[in-house]
């Protein structure tokens, strides 16, 4: 069994990009500039911030946090959208959700410019990933396709099954999988609350990508012998022997599903410091789109 | 076993357009304009734009359609694309394909107003259908909704394999049968070239969508009982018995699928049918939005 390994697979993309970007400075060139919209202060959308901040500056791109009060109205958030699309020191930007109740959500994803849109959110970028066009991929799904991409697990003519349908991994997974290419050539199920007798499902599964939210929910006599499991839940569990009261806890029972799978992500360190890591990758193509474009 | 009728669905669409546009015209409303351009002079294509422009007249829509030489380039047919989304008399154009190779027909389906775009072809609208939202939906996937829509065809939790991902029917098809609503909430695999073991998979399948274009490839064998069978191929193959030397042929082995199944589309009269009602539904669609907007 291999532990698919997500921090040190983010390092080693987050030194490639230093590489980058230090070339880039000593050819003059102006670096990529990340920004990054937050609305009110919610406290894990703060700290979600406050990390690809973070990482900006670490692999030397330039980046600015627009904070803007809970009570921003849907239009000052819009004008403030219209800004960074019309600055052109701006690569690519970011909206952290959730937002407030009074902002119509698909309204503002909408309103970012596909060439800024790093997130991969505007239907324009959906479509034409699902078209098999180049753009930018979610950072979720982007991740586990580096994963399977950089540790070799084949994919081609595989079944893969995806557990859950939302529009920021499950649905995107289960396109990407079955794109022409590697990684990609699945054969792919998405499963979600509906779905009659998930295990049947399962167990037939090569590769299984689950992003539910429920702890421990995959058990290992849902997985056949050698399957490919990545875990994409990510739960704080109650858990006073911790200092933060909490642990973070995947969707899989990683004690026995890791004695059965041939490659695993652990919860932490797996799918989740991909995230950044990606995003900072498509940031970099909006910058070098941007830059072929003038 | 119940067939479903596409001839007789798409007859009954038409009559309910017709009657909409008839109260349109009493309002003295515009009623909806369509226009179909068509660059050289293949047989098929001739065949396929000139049903469109019947089935518009059948409606009383208005149509255009644009004739250009095979010798058009790329420029041309980008300057008259421009001209259509800046003409505020027509609401929805198609771009017959195959184009000639001179042609990047990407560029050329990118380059159409999305909001005129009843193909559902452009990337906006097929993320837009990706991620749930009010769009236009690609004709043979919408014709096949329709009838299942029409035929009270249970979809929720079943499992559906579709056969063949294609951008125009299996890719959207495959998204369309997951997503939240009905038609949809099923259980979706999509199966393709690379698929292994397809029997192992199609038996185990409530509704089965095959999009391949190879003559008789799904047998009794492949189908369980009670299936839900959906024959979206469409072959010729030659047949000096008939008139035109050939007859059109789906991917099922009809006369023994037919016996197993609970509801199954015929070849022709089935999918076929559907399609072309269901661009004059976008087309419909197309005008209201414009009207609402304007």
């Amino acid at each position: 069994m291999t532990i698919l390994d997500g921090k040190k697979t983010a390092d080693d993309i987050k030194n490639e990009i230093t590489a980058q970007v230090t070339i880039m400075k000593s050819n003059g060139e102006k670096v990529p500039h990340l920004a990054a919209i937050i609305v009110g202060n919610d406290g894990a959308s703060l700290t979600y911030v406050g990390s690809k901040v973070k990482a900006c500056e670490r692999v030397g791109f330039e980046s600015t946090m627009v904070k803007l009060p809970s009570t921003t109205s849907e239009t000052e958030l819009l004008n403030k959208i219209k800004e960074l699309n019309q600055n052109d020191d701006i690569d690519g930007f970011i909206i952290q959700l959730p937002l407030p109740i009074q902002i119509d959500t698909q309204k503002v994803l909408m309103a970012v410019d596909p060439t800024k849109d790093v997130d991969g959110f505007h239907p324009e970028n959906f479509g034409k990933m699902a078209l098999d066009m180049t753009t930018f991929i979610p950072a979720t799904p982007f991740g586990i396709l580096e994963l399977l991409e950089r540790y070799n697990v084949e994919t081609q003519g595989k079944h893969t099954v995806v557990i859950g349908r939302s529009h920021i991994v499950g649905r995107p997974m289960s396109i990407l999988m079955g794109r022409k290419g590697f990684p990609g050539n699945s054969t792919v199920t998405l499963t979600h609350s509906y779905t009659k007798n998930i295990a049947q499902i399962t167990t037939q599964a090569d590769i299984i990508i689950t992003a539910l939210g429920v702890p421990n929910y995959l058990k290992a006599e849902m997985v056949k012998d050698g399957a490919v499991v990545i875990d994409v839940g990510i739960t704080r569990v109650a858990d006073d022997s911790t200092e933060k009261g909490y642990r973070i806890t995947g969707d899989v029972d990683f004690e026995f599903v890791s004695k059965k799978a041939s490659f695993i992500t652990p919860v932490p360190g797996g799918v989740g410091p991909m995230t950044i890591a990606m995003l900072l990758k498509n940031t970099l193509l909006a910058r070098e789109q941007r830059k072929a474009r003038n």
